[in-house]
């Protein structure tokens, strides 16, 4: 299953400013075509958008402002999991032999459309992130007596690891005490269990097979897809223990694959709120129902980095269009061995996880050096 | 290459009316699941929404509503095109072996912020689309003699093939006076020479060959696609005779599925503007260069329905993310032999062409009984 392969990734910072989204999407671009040797606009046969902006036609706008000239071009919105939708787009188009090379690019402003979510009728006045991630948060603390100690034990670690993060909006530790003690947003969410909307772009170039090692000698192969959309307003969860779209990708991605979650050696989380981490890596099936939080505690305490190195969405920043593609990035360079003071030893195999309002849907990609 | 069936679709009146872009989706899918045998919700792998309506996570929203639980599920927007990108994709995603089955549902509101082209920072003020088509005609007539007499056969023709067309924004037939006498645009658009902004919804099954039949005993097969963006700009096309997208997409799509514009029985050519009509002739290799007004002719004049018989969108309508939807429809019944009044007698290949935003991208699909 060695068909279609991550070549290259860009970022930009993520951060607050007043570039444009098609300035931060040229520019995390710009650093593929630095970083990739032989890649010329020609090659570009496909270019997807990822971001939730009201903009239209921006795959041709920024197409045209890289220069290129691609066969088939589009914008693809999914809320916050924008991102690796497009990716296995891509994969597809260049599995199905419309394709050789894709460039997939998401970009997010701190004013996203997405962000608020009047788009979902079935969920009455519930309608900011918030609510969802403190009803999951109540329903695992009554189940299995999560505490906001444990909650901040996610919030800490994504924090520390985000320090070695050139690309993280934060760039400061926080103190169990400083997040368990932060301004109140519901009776059991905190300001520093949020993940923050900002300003950021990020890009990948996928290839056929084929033609992979003209643009890099270790390609990351994409092994494992796993996808499941269950509704589209979370009350339609009948256990807010458990993210059931995530359980259900990945278990389809680890069939795809012929991996098991005991083999995955680093993986990027979609922790838009502590709670999240916690619930994923259950579903997951890295560790068994109600573990989460002793697994985060043990991580925390060892300075392991093998679940969210970069800092995860808490303490990377979440501009919603570019987070799946920024976790892919992640797992490239780790599986390159480019990852820097983040890389984790000897990583092989990772696992990208990325999903949309309170886990109504989620992607799950296995990738392999 | 049978590899890829349209096996159903589904359609809305394409009119003005208060109905929401949910209830416009959820219309034309419901029509799919009444025609189709054996077809079951849970049967529907992907779900891909073409729209240029600011919504966001309309693809979960609408599988909701219809009680679809996807694997996949995206928006797409590619202005006038997103139809065809998405049936493209839909296409890619089951020829990769992610899916079984896709359901492509398209649709849009008189009010999309898809018609006022605010995106295209390249164009300066003319961000309507009557300056593309008043730039082309101009270019058209000064090269090849092209007259408004000319211009107002292929709206006479298209509003007159629409009569037959239960689904259709026009229901009378307009004359040549009528239509060279009707409201001044630009100094050579007239109001009757372009296709009406409207409310409706276009919606296909897609299935992979191995299940085909349990859906239709008469699928039609993808056997050409070929997309091209060369710009956003329109002003980046240094001949504003012709369409290079529709060209070089016209050529792959040819090659493809080894058949010539000779082959084709039926076509829907994308007729924003009636000067749209004669170039799109032309460059898809119907007639040489030049003799696109000639053959409109002589369409009109033998009452042959092969070209836009549904009515193109200068009779039937253009609620854009439904348009590229809607011809794919219309080519399926006519290669399924269900077009009634409209049936082009013995069509076995036809041709469906759908281009954005002065033809600076088009798709162009064969499709075989």
């Amino acid at each position: 299953m060695r068909q279609v392969a991550v070549a290259s990734g860009g970022l930009t910072r993520f951060t607050k400013n007043d570039l444009s989204l098609e300035t931060l999407m040229v520019s995390s671009v710009k650093q593929i075509f630095e970083k990739t040797e032989n890649l010329e606009q020609k090659d570009i046969d496909v270019v997807l958008i990822s971001t939730n902006a009201n903009d239209k036609y921006l795959a041709n706008i920024v197409s045209e402002l890289c220069g290129i000239s691609p066969k088939i071009a589009h914008s693809i919105e999914s809320l916050c999991n924008s991102g690796t939708n497009c990716i296995v787009s891509a994969y597809s188009y260049i599995l199905s032999g419309l394709a050789k090379t894709a460039l997939v690019i998401g970009a997010e402003k701190t004013n996203s459309p997405g962000l608020v979510l009047e788009w979902d009728k079935s969920r009455g006045q519930y309608k900011h992130p918030i609510y969802w991630s403190s009803m999951f948060t109540s329903a695992h603390m009554r189940k299995f007596g999560t505490t906001s100690e444990d909650l901040a034990y996610v919030s800490a670690k994504n924090h520390r690891n985000a320090l070695d993060n050139p690309y993280a909006y934060f760039d400061r530790e926080y103190s169990l005490q400083e997040i368990t003690e932060s301004k109140n947003l519901t009776e059991n969410v905190r300001l520093l269990d949020c993940s923050m909307s900002c300003d950021g772009s990020a890009a990948v170039l996928l290839t056929s097979s084929d033609i992979a090692t003209k643009f890099t000698d270790r390609p990351v192969w994409i092994t494992g897809i796993g996808q499941k959309s269950t509704s589209a307003g979370f009350t339609k969860n009948d256990d807010l223990t458990s993210m059931k779209s995530t359980a259900y990708s990945a278990s389809d991605a680890y069939q795809m694959s012929g991996r098991k979650p005991t083999d995955v050696d680093v993986a990027e989380l979609h922790d838009a709120f502590s709670i999240c981490e916690i619930i994923e890596l259950e579903d997951l099936g890295f560790v068994s129902k109600g573990q989460g939080s002793s697994y985060v505690h043990q991580l925390y305490d060892s300075h392991d980095r093998r679940i969210n190195p970069r800092g995860g969405l808490i303490g990377a920043g979440h501009p919603l269009g570019a987070t799946g593609i920024a976790q892919t990035v992640e797992i490239c360079q780790q599986l390159q061995g480019n990852a820097k003071k983040r890389q984790v030893d000897g990583a092989k195999v990772g696992l990208v996880h990325n999903m949309s309002a309170a886990a109504t849907s989620s992607t799950v990609m296995i990738l392999e050096s």
